[in-house]
């Protein structure tokens, strides 16, 4: 029973898709955040559900690790093979297979990423709405519980998957969900799926729901003189109920990056960003609340953009915000942390970080996506200074700290992987030995991402 | 190890808080719907989660089944100690012990009902926006997954819960969630509990999510020459995204019904009640917009009402419609249905189901929430008649087969009790050996609600 066994017999299954080269080992071994290099013994590259069935039977039965990946574009270490065994890269596995037009749903494979998705949408009239950024998979964000700038208005991947298919570890394969919106009917398999990190089973197929494509959108941009208050009005944003689809903080040193970046030339004070979906007189009447509540908060330079190239100039430097960031510090390499807080601690939180970075040799922008509490520190270290690097891994910690003494939790979208593995403990107290209970009852000989995620066996 | 060793150190514990009351046994054992009464050994009345764990500790060491009882209001006969053992009833935690106004959550003890709640934030302009119809505890609705008329537009208790104090079998008391809107922390243990029906472990807190009493409230009614229209009306509306608060079918029986109960005047044919929540010009615009939609449907006497007396009495009709229908057929009982499917299928499911009624001897007026595809058949059995509650358990099996074949579920949002026991495996497959292994792992001596909803040991 050893990895050297199973890879034997994975060979056999799948030939020159099981690969063992020098630079697939590497490149699945890698991240993109700052965790040493974890190289798998394998990559391997199913092209069918039927194909992860009878890799995972042959690993469970070898005691063979297998860790699920999808774009690689993890922020907390998911994909390493801290253990050793095989890679299971879904990419091959990317097809939309099915567009049910009616019910406003999708059936896509797990390694089919967000932006072709919605290519593929765009002349039906529907979007699929969570947006984190990276051209994440489909099936990493669902094992992660991603989210984004949109998840205020749209939600979530917990809010926006109806079913999956999922393979077991011994090979079983399950149907959790269905087609309808909600149902009453046993536990909620989907959603353990969700944010299990591939340590209860590989997803291979996903059902998301899918949105209308907003008649008319606007986005407007407003400045702060301080943080506080930019943080305070959101928080009245939300509680008015102004339905904004994505709003959006960054605080100065973030407008000064997106400015030398994208060439905009926002004053350099703290800023949201903020847009509308609805019709041409809803966006308008939200526009305009807005407006007022901000102006509450002293709130200046309002500027708005119903044009579609206006808004997407705007929307384009928020979305380059990070590596307008890493330009702040040529060559260096950024740890970008996250924590959502209850929103009446937010400004605290975000004040709080704010001062504790400040006290840091270490340049760290924040901004976040405040509607739901949930905003990252992209803290900025100077590539291989050990030092600064342990800095960072002090001032994330102290984020993490500060989250659960607010009452938040220590990820708002970026998921445990090994980065928060030494939280959970914190986080959930004997919550965190239940979900031990139930990682062990469905992969029992701990072969699904082994070493993430739950206590140690 | 019995359940009257088990009784025995209950007493001792619990004083007179602990019951063996004809009545109480009695009470305890009954349920709203037509299945055979099953009343436990004992009643307990416990007061704090601590107490709670000391039940368990004690219920676990003795192998006595305990069965979670709340408001009673269940339809699938949720409560009904099948195995005997202790009902533990949880009324006396019935306390809002937190109201975070800025967070718009309040935290409550699972005894606490829905309408006490809704009562207590009067003044706060917060409310809690799940509304089963019935006065359920807010313990049981999370326990059941529940939803109702609003979940169109606030979602279903899914959606509504951010965290959890659960005891589990052998006495451990755990914290789920956070007050933070999102989060990837591990596995989503509140969502895992959420529809586990006491299986699983017993809420003894709960921190539910609030939303801000609307600036504006319309309503409108209208009536459609088929069903079908009125159901393909409802699709389109929820396509196009006019953000409707409530939209809900009735037939033309339940019309007739309604009418007959609560002197309203409506011409007997298919209809839809629809609510509007917003801003003064957002509901007007709502509303114009759904009566352009509805119209393309051939939808006539639109009716609207947005004077807060009309809009009242036009939803209380609606909301009496379960006991007017009982009306339809002085001294019989309901057998109430509930199936949800995807909305491409819903015309399709409801006209099946009626033409199946149609063709039985019994009435069975439809109507449901058909925004998110959900609805009821009423089925009215005379009492005692075992011809009729066969045939009516025919009626039933058949809807829930029919929500399978057109993708969707066999409960929407009254959960499984011990009524759809027999449809889990048709559902799920091997996904419910799944849910066996999860109860398996968190409640080894099966002492939580045994015999309910997961696979029989």
């Amino acid at each position: 029973m050893t990895i050297d066994a199973a890879l034997t017999e994975l060979s056999a299954l799948l030939g020159d898709r099981l690969s063992r080269s020098k630079s697939d080992l590497e490149a699945h071994g890698a991240s993109e955040a700052h965790f040493a290099p974890a190289p798998p013994d394998a990559v391997a590259y199913p092209e069918s559900t039927d194909e992860v069935a009878q890799v995972l039977r042959i690993c469970h039965a070898q005691g063979c690790p297998v860790i699920a990946y999808g774009a690689g574009t993890s922020l907390e270490g998911h994909t390493g093979a801290v253990a050793g065994g095989l890679s299971l890269d879904l990419s091959r596995m990317n097809k939309l297979l099915a567009l049910r037009q009616s019910d406003m749903q999708a059936v896509v494979q797990p390694g089919l990423t967000r932006e072709v998705l919605n290519r593929e949408l765009r002349a039906t009239g529907l979007f699929f709405s969570v947006d984190p950024g990276a051209n994440a998979s489909l099936g990493g964000m669902a094992a992660t519980r991603a989210s984004g700038t949109t998840a205020v208005r749209y939600g979530t991947m917990r809010d926006n998957i109806r079913a999956l298919e999922v393979v077991l570890a011994g090979g079983r394969v399950i149907r959790t969900g269905s087609g309808a919106r909600k149902s009453a009917a046993g536990y909620d398999l989907t959603g353990l799926f969700l944010g299990s990190e591939g340590t209860l089973g590989i997803i291979t197929e996903l059902t998301v729901q899918l949105h209308g494509q907003p008649e008319a959108i606007s986005a407007a941009v407003c400045g702060f003189e301080r943080m506080a208050d930019a943080v305070d009005a959101v928080v009245a944003v939300i509680q008015i109920g102004i339905p904004v689809a994505r709003i959006e903080f960054v605080d100065a040193e973030t407008v000064r990056a997106v400015n030398a970046y994208s060439g905009t030339d926002l004053p350099l004070r703290p800023h949201l960003f903020v847009e509308f979906h609805g019709s041409d007189s809803s966006v308008a009447e939200d526009a305009a609340r807005f407006g007022e509540v901000v102006a509450d908060f002293g709130a200046a330079d309002i500027g708005t953009a119903t044009r579609p190239e206006d808004r997407t100039a705007l929307w384009t430097a928020r979305h380059h915000a990070y590596w307008a960031c890493l330009g702040l510090r040529p060559g260096a390499t950024a740890i970008v942390t996250d924590i959502c807080v209850p929103i009446s601690r937010l400004a605290e939180a975000v004040e709080e970080t704010r001062a504790d970075i400040a006290a840091s040799p270490i340049p760290g922008p924040i901004l976040g996506h405040v509607g739901d509490g949930n905003f990252h520190a992209i803290l900025l270290v100077e590539r291989g200074n050990e030092s600064e690097l342990a800095e960072a891994g002090r001032l994330a910690g102290r984020m993490a700290e500060r989250a659960l003494r607010l009452g938040g939790t220590i990820t708002g979208e970026h998921g445990i992987g090994i980065g928060k593995l030494a939280h959970m403990a914190a986080e959930h107290g004997a919550a965190w030995e239940v979900m031990g209970e139930i990682k062990h009852a469905l992969d029992p000989a701990n072969i699904l991402n082994p070493g993430k995620l739950v206590p140690g066996p």
